[in-house]
């Protein structure tokens, strides 16, 4: 995964454009990806798809033609979405054109401005400190035109037509954690599902932030129908613990999954209540969707000084914090696609175990105590209203030993899904 | 307020006669009043109006004819409701009429004997002491006939018929705390939501307790099916910390505003369950009518010593504890107010508030961001289930800001009540 | 209660056979018991009725025809459900049959095998360490044939014919806590509860664990359905406080009633969630029937290192114990008996109490304002979602005095059932 995210930090991404084609032919080469162009000016939900942002060069010169700030250095350098200018004007006026961060000098900020035409550039506050009065030369060799919005999809077939969507945006240019970390882990994660076939259809969506999730759900008025639960992966890769963001519901399946697998995997974590603000989370639970869509961070949007600015770079992620957020992943959708409701079918009194071999079967299994009270839990619960999750939970028994006890009731003819 | 206490302490008061009359006399020269006198006899609910009580004189008298106990030194010294009597007889039998506070030697108690016929005195317990054995001429110059049960109305018409009941009992004699800084409260309140055309329809009551919030609910069935919220005042200017008492129901939208209210504005409270006893709340809260009727003192209802006795005088009730009262009931009122649940008319996918210049209208303020996410919390949260209480209390932010920011999306066509 | 438990201490019980029926015999001298015998191959939902199980004698002789292990001493000795065995064999090969306790080796360890046919003897750990190699002589004198499995019930009629059960298991041989202590609470129960008639209907059913429930739910569905409320005895006499174990349900009106009582008897005690492993609540409590059956013991189930062995003897139970246990049942019934939901026929405001002598009738009791108080908070909650439990719980009284108040107030025609 940590090669993945090497790949990937020198594109320019934003919104639209080649930066985000490039992405998506990269990561496809780990997942085969389905990649959606749509059209400048098409009506998506409340917003119309802008033009698209094309960027070749841009910098700004001193008096001796020196550069004094360079998109070759780092694409951060330019205003997200600037309008082309070229232009010589007095550092005085330059000035409001300038992002810096003065409490972290040495960084420069990455800022955009999708939907107000602007042009400026990010700079270290250091750097801007040491520029001499005089004129500058200013170009930014860009292009608004009429265009595309990209996406990619890509699905691992389940049993059952239901769905669960896990999604990333691919929207920031260099910025490791955020987001090229959740990119990785996400690709990573398609693969490992695809080992063998899910209960659910998943369906990993690779899309910028806000707009694309937004295109996506227009676009797929009848497939959302279909998507039962959801994760957006975001700052995936940094050093600090996981934190789960509950779905708007609070009490979705993905909640108490991603709760329970938190907890039971003895993990430091955090879990945090739904907000408003955040990743495109906001876009899945807006109450006409109201998905049951959580996120899953490790230190979660805007928690952590490096967020959107250049100290968040390779440094800042780990493979290990990657490989560990994937595990989680893993683990939680096991428990997801597992946590079926079965009903018990011989519900007066307790079925006679011994004679269907459910005991004997057992008998030499160092797990053998666990393994017969969890089937008596699925028994006793299995009533329609409660899952093995639930079983879980109430019986203080490991979800796998719940699952396996299912299983073997199933087999016996003892329970239906 | 204060002075509008002085000026109904004197007065002898009771559940029904002329005390009560020029008690709403004088209220009325604060806020008009509509009065109702309702005859002696009329059925209401359970209940039949008694006959009429006034009272002239009355007096114990020595041997010398010296007064030791007299009326016109306090009222609190006639037992409520007294019969009349005229009589001469030894201390040793006049006891049994007397009534004293042992452990408050120099307070007079308040008693009545409302539905029970009976005559007696109240004294201070070292007045009694001081007493020498011997005849005593008593005479109390009462009255007890047909006539009327009195009580008054003040309403704030609002911009809807639902209506707000705020209630308070004008029946006790010269007790500052309870009731009199009541009157005051609502008085004052009254004129301070006819400010502005309020929401609601606020109905302001001025009763005898028990009998005319009784009386009143009898005479207004088809109202009472109005009544959204309502609240009881009573001991409302002695210095301990505000108390509301939640109603039956425990969370009508009532005992919500309250809670928060008190908690946001950090004073200490106290919030107490709802009991059947105590002031008219339990009148407005019984099962059949089931009101979102809460009740506000600051010490409740027995819960201090001078509480029913002489030491509830002028110096027992606060100008200051008074305009406190006063204070959060507009606090509180104004978030009941503009309490609303709106539904959000773009609820699918974030509707693109930077074209509508919902950003760009905050720009110039501190609180922008404050306002901004006040704005998606509303948005998130109108699905026609939450109310702008809600939205406060699940985001943590102000009420203010909420309500403000569900102004701007209203304005905007965004959200419809 | 403790002589019964001494009668009934040495008989062999098992879940079939003369045991079971000498037992029951002794328990229908201190209450009438209506005995049914069910034929063996009797289908009972998911099971058979077994074989009958009847043993005169079994020992381990050893070369010189000393018994060193002998039915006669403790029934324990032999492996419930033993088929005949009379063989010679040495002791290498004997040891596959023997079963000891080596953490207390001077304690004999009570088995069974009811479903797979075995043989086999239970001794001290200390016995077989003295054991010498060499030829043992083995002899189990049973019988499996066919015959029935028996059960009682004893029945106490109440004012209607919803019912309440109250359950033991007579399967275990000498083993006094588990369940000697049970069968005797019981039966004193039944004989308490008979001293009045009773709201329910109370049947007490003795009858073998697991298969004795299942016997009796497939003979009875159409009584099933009057059940409202049950409890299984079991581990009623030891000298650990007492345990109750909630019904699957966990807020059966049983649970609320027990954990109620328990608290407020001041005694230690414990609450234990539910679980489908224990006593014969698994069954009453699987999902098919799912009836508001709890538990009570002292120390529960498995819960102490005498369960299931020679040291659950007649010192391991305790007269005071044992009336203890009784005294709670008796407390627990009197509250589920008289906790039941009024309709306040005033629902209107209060209804005028004093004009109904409701207070005056109390004038001379000490306990007068917390009557007054129980009374007005039972017409405040007597709209028909509220039992008198909720009336105690919410407004802090104890349960009787608000049982009083509501007699009162039904006294009156002020409320009704």
């Amino acid at each position: 995964m940590y090669a993945l995210v090497e790949r990937l930090y020198p594109l320019c991404r934003s919104i639209t454009g080649d930066g985000v084609r490039a992405t998506l032919d990269i990561v496809g080469e780990y997942v085969p990806l389905q990649v959606h162009e749509v059209p400048t000016g098409t009506q998506v939900l409340d917003w119309t798809v802008p033009q698209e942002w094309n960027i070749r060069d841009a910098y700004i010169a001193d008096a001796a033609g020196r550069r004094v700030v360079d998109f070759a250095a780092s694409n951060l350098h330019v205003l997200g979405y600037s309008v082309p200018v070229s232009a010589t004007m007095p550092l005085a006026e330059l000035r409001g054109h300038l992002h810096t961060l003065p409490d972290h000098p040495a960084w420069v900020p990455y800022r955009t401005s999708y939907y107000t035409p602007d042009w400026g550039f990010c700079l270290a506050q250091e750097t801007l400190d040491a520029l001499p009065d005089g004129e500058y030369e200013v170009r930014i060799d860009s292009s608004l035109t009429d265009g595309h919005l990209t996406y990619a999809e890509h699905v691992v077939p389940g049993q059952v037509a239901d769905e669960v969507i896990v999604s990333c945006h691919v929207c920031h240019p260099s910025l490791a954690n955020d987001n090229l970390a959740g990119i990785a882990v996400a690709a990573f994660l398609a693969r490992a599902l695809a080992e063998r076939t899910p209960w659910y259809t998943y369906r990993f969506l690779f899309a910028p932030g806000t707009i694309g999730a937004i295109t996506w759900l227009a676009r797929n008025a009848e497939r959302v129908a279909r998507v039962r639960h959801g994760l957006v992966l975001a700052c995936a890769g940094d050093r600090g613990r996981l934190t789960y963001k509950q779905s708007r519901r609070g009490d979705a399946e993905i909640d108490r999954v991603m709760r329970h697998v938190l907890d039971a995997s003895g993990r430091p974590h955090r879990v945090a209540e739904f907000t408003p603000y955040g990743y495109d989370e906001r876009q899945f639970c807006s109450p006409g969707f109201d998905l049951g869509v959580g996120s899953l961070c490790r230190t979660p949007y805007a928690g952590y000084p490096e967020y959107h600015t250049s100290a968040d770079d390779l440094e800042f992620v780990s493979p290990e914090a990657m490989a560990d957020t994937l595990a989680l992943c893993r683990e939680a959708f096991a428990v997801l696609d597992a946590n079926r409701r079965y009903v018990n079918l011989s519900p007066y009194g307790e079925p006679q175990l011994g004679r269907r071999g459910l005991y004997d079967s057992l008998g030499g299994r160092s797990d053998a105590k666990q393994a017969q009270l969890a089937m008596l839990w699925v028994l006793s619960l299995s009533d329609g209203a409660h899952g093995l999750l639930d079983v879980a939970e109430r019986s203080g028994l490991p979800f796998e030993t719940v699952a396996a006890a299912a299983g073997a009731l199933h087999g016996a003819g003892l329970i239906k899904a």
